[in-house]
């Protein structure tokens, strides 16, 4: 066991600066030198290039310096698609000589210096497997944990990586979007603009809190049964086909892709619908209410108690607040390190098993709101149904193909297709074999 | 620095599927080959068997090509035990001349494909280095963390372990299950029962939502306090063994091992004991008391404001809500990634002494709900003790035991047994001295 | 591709530990072999010192042995700067001939044998990058994150690790008592002691609940604007200055590091504050008030429902949930599994954008709350303004502020500071070009 100490374990920070003003530079962390570009090219082996792509030109000058070097571009672009090549693309071009990395270009050198960056993933490419590992080797050393994604090729790739902005969340957002404007126009029109124009009542106070909190509830409840849906209409399309081996349609692959970010928007809606139906005995309104129904009640003589209507609001409630808690509970099991630790059997049973639960317990919450007033007249303002009766419509499918698809025949077919089988191969064909070669 | 490019880096899917029907083969991804299994054997070094162990038969007829390559078994079985021995190591006895390595079986296909994989951990286990080496360096590459489990002959357990089904949550929920069982009964006689049989009234009502508060508050502070129960025990054995170094008994081991389960199934209930609180005002019961109070109130003449009163109901409630206030701190630092990033002294301030004052807290939220009617006889409905009180008998003990072990006389004896102080030894015995090789 | 088994590969607890009384150790592992101190020592390539730093003296005596060997300083010691030196430090003078890895200390061993530390992180350091490699591979093994801290003189550092509590938690927590104490005992004259003084009337019940909830929102709501005021700070300085590249005070740097927990300890209180809010109308005080508004009502003639009211206290709750549920959002992304699995682009967005969205939407809640009442004299009591009114204070500075830096003349100077310009720099020298070499 020898006593030698490689140089680059010795510190964090063993970095000397190569600047085209020596002397004025920012802040450095200690142990770093400054040194002009010449003298820092020719004595590091690990070049890194903090120069905006415009300037790269300069660095032409210095090739001959930078010729057997690692150049780690960890340049950024302001806007996707700014150049017609990546940079670190366009800096290979320009030293040829040299073996570029890209990478390290996400982190923030404030974090860095800071020592915030414990554990963060970082992506590196380049054409030098030598290379890649020298750079790789010292992240590994500031605690980060590096990703190999390949060629040079990849540049383009990681260098559109920090300008991304929720790409996955896109499409649930717009469905939420969309749902919510629907419905809140919907129900403005039944409830604050028919009271106005058939009875000259002005009930608009109604939009802070009671409209909103009737468009939250539904909004969340067709965004979980869209979670299910698409897994529904994968299991029918493989029992139409008979075989798992063909692909999916395009959009089914990218709704089947975004049902977590689905979710988590629908448990967000649920969540606002659970506080603005908590707040309810604290408005306003809710008090005047109260006080008017004791006012009529002191008038009429006999005080009664409805049991029917006891047991009937109770369970709703309380279907309501089970619903919630699954709702959470599938919620935190989709936090990257919950999920992670979960084996596949039981992710699988709290995304599948538990989501259909939840769907089917918030579904009835529905019904049961609904309740006796499904067939009163009263409740067809301007000849349209309620809100929640929209809202069933999807959750109430999903839930009835789910039972069809859960039928002993149907998912016995389901089953063997979904381990190999496939219905329009011969007999001697099902021993089903693959050997894939790396 | 060289511009040589390994195969391996260039993509990340650099695969030839062989099968046995090349041409009517399932999606692929991009620059995937299909070959004969032949073919696909003789040209790859790391071959992946995607078959299930029932035709690892077939395997033996292409045996002489599968020699000196790395085979790696990916297969799932469907339930536990249904071979006698590991698919691994059966497949390592098929073909002795390949190097076998047990891994990636716990990956899905589908979220391979579409890069939901990044960070997640996977085992492997093999009886050559080397070949693990080569798997593990692909399985990076994907940007999975890498477990080596050893040897061969832990493929048995990595095989259970796509099947596993939350084994460690099994007791808490098993002792949550009793509790709620044993809790609903006991109440459901005292509360609807009773009032049933002895005054005629129909309460059954209650269940939905007072019944089911009041069991979810029980169940809920009993098994906070069984998450405290075992380190006092085994505090207790500590002190009377006076040593450190001598194994628990086999059920406080597993009970230990299940106290964060344990806490978190406190947690539920005490979320859904908080919610079903909230909802009480908006319940048609307690609009209907409260107006029932308003009439009687309307006719006995000067209205009275009981200051005893107020503070006691407030203090019940400030009680009860600091308490799920630190018990959800608690759920939050047992989320892997928080843990995770505690220092050791940092984790057990926060699960030992926080722990502790949550459930001092929430035992003082539940004596003073029961308050003035300790002694009042009426309470007792057929002999049986209200279920709160009930619900504080274990919490009570474990504090008073926390008290006695806290006691300075007592906590220096254990802090020494704790540091490696053995009762038994003599003196010179004493500079406890271990090294451990490996 | 060879059959050979590396030892350290078979299983996951091959060792032997060497003790004093061989035959009286604790619970070992199986597969452990307890030896003499001398054999296990030489035996041994890596040898674990799990002895008190107090004892490290015996060693001396068996140094022979150790020499060349990997000395692995697991020890930890009860305070900081119980010594001059560093434990492992110590240990190398002792033994100069091994090579001695500091490290594996912030592992409890009974963790480490139940499996429970899959994917931890822990820290290295050592004068040998053999031995280093030699202990990270063990470590890897057992299924831990190994960072590599550097040479020995970082030893120091690795043991004050596990005697850390919370430091980048104190300042937000004292900045938190604080306020919390001055609004507790201001509320506390102005709500109790003014209204015993002035009317004689006994209001102490309210410290409980209503009390506390105000002290809770104004900590709240001051805290969040305190993490977004050194970011404001931090632009008025890089402005004045005109460039980026000068340090920033250390009273900003050491606040700028805790706006993190700073905003954690705020969603705390805005927790608190929530609950405390939907108790309300639970509590016995917020009965007898309904009642004795009924009782006034029944006798007054006509039923007056105010619609303005009905809008203004409803806006008040809804901005209030949608404040909570953005302070949520925020929460939920600082967790380090959440936050790290976020592109810079999205984290900025996500803590600047939606924080200062946050900040807007719960100041406005604030705002609404004292809408008629500013300008009442009835609620400035002995002179002093409401609570309210001084939580507002902050929180408007910072938003007219970041307005102010959010016009188009402001913000493109700001952005042109951060990408490098710099006012004093002469238009020749604007080519910034850094290269930074290891």
């Amino acid at each position: 066991m020898s006593e030698e100490v490689k140089p680059e374990s010795v510190s964090l920070y063993p970095l000397g600066t190569g600047s085209r003003r020596p002397r004025s530079c920012g802040p450095l962390p200690q142990g770093a030198q400054v040194m002009s570009h010449t003298a820092a090219a020719h004595s590091a082996s690990l070049v890194f290039i903090c120069v905006h792509r415009e300037h790269y030109g300069f660095l032409e000058t210095i090739a001959p310096h930078l010729e057997g070097k690692v150049l780690v571009d960890v340049s950024n672009n302001l806007k996707k698609d700014m150049y017609p090549e990546a940079n670190a693309t366009y800096l290979q071009r320009l030293i040829p000589g040299a073996a570029v990395v890209k990478g390290l270009h996400t982190l923030s050198a404030w974090a860095l210096q800071n020592g915030l960056l414990a554990g963060k993933q970082v992506y590196l490419c380049g054409n030098s497997g030598e290379a890649k590992q020298a750079v790789a080797a010292m992240a590994t050393k500031l605690g980060l944990t590096v990703l190999d994604r390949g060629s040079l090729s990849a540049a383009r790739e990681l260098e559109d990586y920090p300008l991304r902005l929720f790409p996955e969340w896109r499409l649930p957002l717009r469905v939420a979007v969309g749902l919510t404007a629907f419905f809140f126009f919907y129900l403005l029109i039944r409830d604050v603009v028919y009271s106005y124009v058939e009875r000259g009542k002005d009930t608009s106070f109604k939009i802070m809190v009671s409209l909103a909190n009737k468009v939250f509830s539904i909004v969340s409840l067709i965004m979980l049964s869209l979670c299910y849906l698409p897994g529904i209409i994968a299991a029918i399309l493989q029992l139409y086909r008979g075989t798992k081996y063909s692909q999916f349609p395009d959009w089914l692959n990218s709704w089947m892709l975004c049902r977590k970010q689905m979710g988590l928007v629908a448990l967000g809606f649920a969540f606002l619908h659970a506080i603005y139906t908590l707040i309810i005995p604290i408005r306003y309104t809710a008090k005047r209410n109260l006080i008017s129904l004791v006012l009529k009640e002191n008038k009429t003589t006999p005080f009664f108690f409805d049991n029917t209507k006891a047991w009937g609001t109770d369970s709703f409630y309380a279907l309501g607040i089970l619903g919630f808690f699954l709702y959470v509970l599938l919620g935190i099991t989709s936090l990257p390190s919950v999920g992670g630790s979960l084996s596949w059997r039981e992710f699988s049973f709290i995304q599948s098993k538990l989501g259909h639960l939840t769907l089917f317990i918030c579904t009835a919450h529905g019904y049961i709101y609904g309740w006796k007033k499904f067939l009163l007249p009263s409740t067809y303002k301007w000849y349209t149904p309620p809100g929640y009766m929209l809202s069933l419509i999807v959750p109430s499918v999903v839930l009835v193909l789910k039972v069809l698809l859960l039928l002993p025949c149907v998912d016995h077919t389901l089953t063997r297709i979904r381990q190999g089988w496939e219905r329009t191969r011969s007999r001697e064909e099902i021993v089903e074999g693959k050997v894939i070669k790396f």
